[in-house]
């Protein structure tokens, strides 16, 4: 075994699609973790909501938070027209998208040896501005479908004032790794013997309770295909299922 | 009023000094989320054990997850002296590190009004190696007792080869900017007649039960000062607690 997940439940696909390797994406530092399969790849993006970009204007790096969602090897995200980003994005601009799932920070015997567990995604393309109406059309359903799956039927129509005022950027995955820590303690074989305190202390993001408008009109009922959001889940999860749901 | 925190418990204390604001940091969609004074931008940042740092290689965008702590004006983060962004930063990079704390999805009546509520940060500057020895182990020290008060005593000692196995980068906030949404579901007035269902669907990050490293030595116990980190609580409260422990 030249790759191991380092005690992860996921298991690599060796027969899935590879992203191809470079120096851009070749994990470097602890190359053991880095993996660049699409289906590693690819579960990692689709069990997240949250992502940051990272872009340059006038040479200067910005690293913007937002929603964004997987179509094949696409990755769409979106914003306000004004926004910067999205200006500058316009004629098709280098992006790094990145995802990370942070699981546990881990106290070791050694300040060397702390760390944390986590599995990340960085991928690499141009962002474009998307223009074909067709396109954007259906972007703006899955925004919404890919996370609640087939909820944009139940919703006020978008306007065309709304479809104006929404960029939306797209972005093929011209390359991607995974990197994947989920070791917890390690420490150098002798510094087991000493007396100290070690521990992994995991973290994860869950769902509360949710929170109905308290204007819904009475009578008006939760979706079924929302019960993958329940209170105490695991974000992943629910994130996961759903993306299953509105794609397949 | 031209500011509000939009139903955040947070109150913005105008008595602080702020960061100066120019095109880089301006918020400038949805300005009125935006916060640019030192006693708000340090909570975010101070309640994150995670950021993600973009930086420009050959002129392409780069965005990597890295753990990072605040002292005074100045953020911190580490990596080997092997990784591609440190070597690259050596000479003094500009960076934009960036911490996001996603506290809800938004479903509202239409999807234009599909939101999420957040606390992110934005800070910008030039990147650098930090060399200097005093520097650097102090920066060795707080990386562990930021989030740990005190652990670092406990432990065994940083060898030489350690230390310089470590990068530590510094960057000074020139700039900086926070972006608040806290307001749940907001419809457009006439939307709230529909018969559609509409919710806020909390999202927090906490902690799980402390697995304590099975080859710990009968008698060692875990330290008081690891009390802020118990199961169930929000991690962005006891990374709080800690650094403020750990800063007073």
């Amino acid at each position: 075994m030249t790759t191991s997940y380092e005690g992860s439940q996921i298991m690599p696909d060796h027969s899935s699609d590879q992203y191809p390797v470079d120096a851009t994406n070749k994990v470097k530092r602890r190359h053991d973790r880095g993996f660049y399969d699409h289906d590693t790849v690819h579960a990692l993006l689709d069990s997240a909501a949250l992502a940051h970009v990272a872009y340059v204007i006038d040479e200067r790096p910005f690293c913007t938070p937002t929603l964004f969602w997987r179509e094949g090897t696409r990755l769409y995200w979106h914003g306000s027209s004004a926004s910067r980003m999205l200006r500058n994005l316009s004629k098709g601009e280098p992006a790094c998208l990145t995802v990370t799932h942070f699981d546990s920070i881990v106290l070791a015997r050694s300040g060397f040896n702390h760390s944390a567990d986590y599995r990340s995604v960085m991928a690499f393309g141009t962002a474009r501005l998307v223009t074909d109406l067709v396109e954007k059309d259906r972007a703006l359903t899955m925004m919404v479908d890919r996370f609640f799956p087939d909820r944009t039927a139940l919703l006020r129509p978008t306007t065309g004032q709304e479809t104006k005022a929404t960029a939306v950027i797209a972005m093929e995955i011209e390359k991607a790794s995974a990197k994947i820590r989920a070791r917890g303690v390690v420490d150098d074989e002798e510094d087991y013997e000493l007396p100290i305190y070690a521990e992994r202390l995991p973290i994860r993001t869950v769902i509360g309770t949710p929170e109905p408008c308290p204007r819904i009109i009475p009578g008006v009922e939760r979706a079924t295909t929302l019960e993958s959001y329940r209170e105490g889940r695991h974000l992943e999860e629910a994130l996961l299922e759903a993306y299953q749901l509105a794609y397949s």
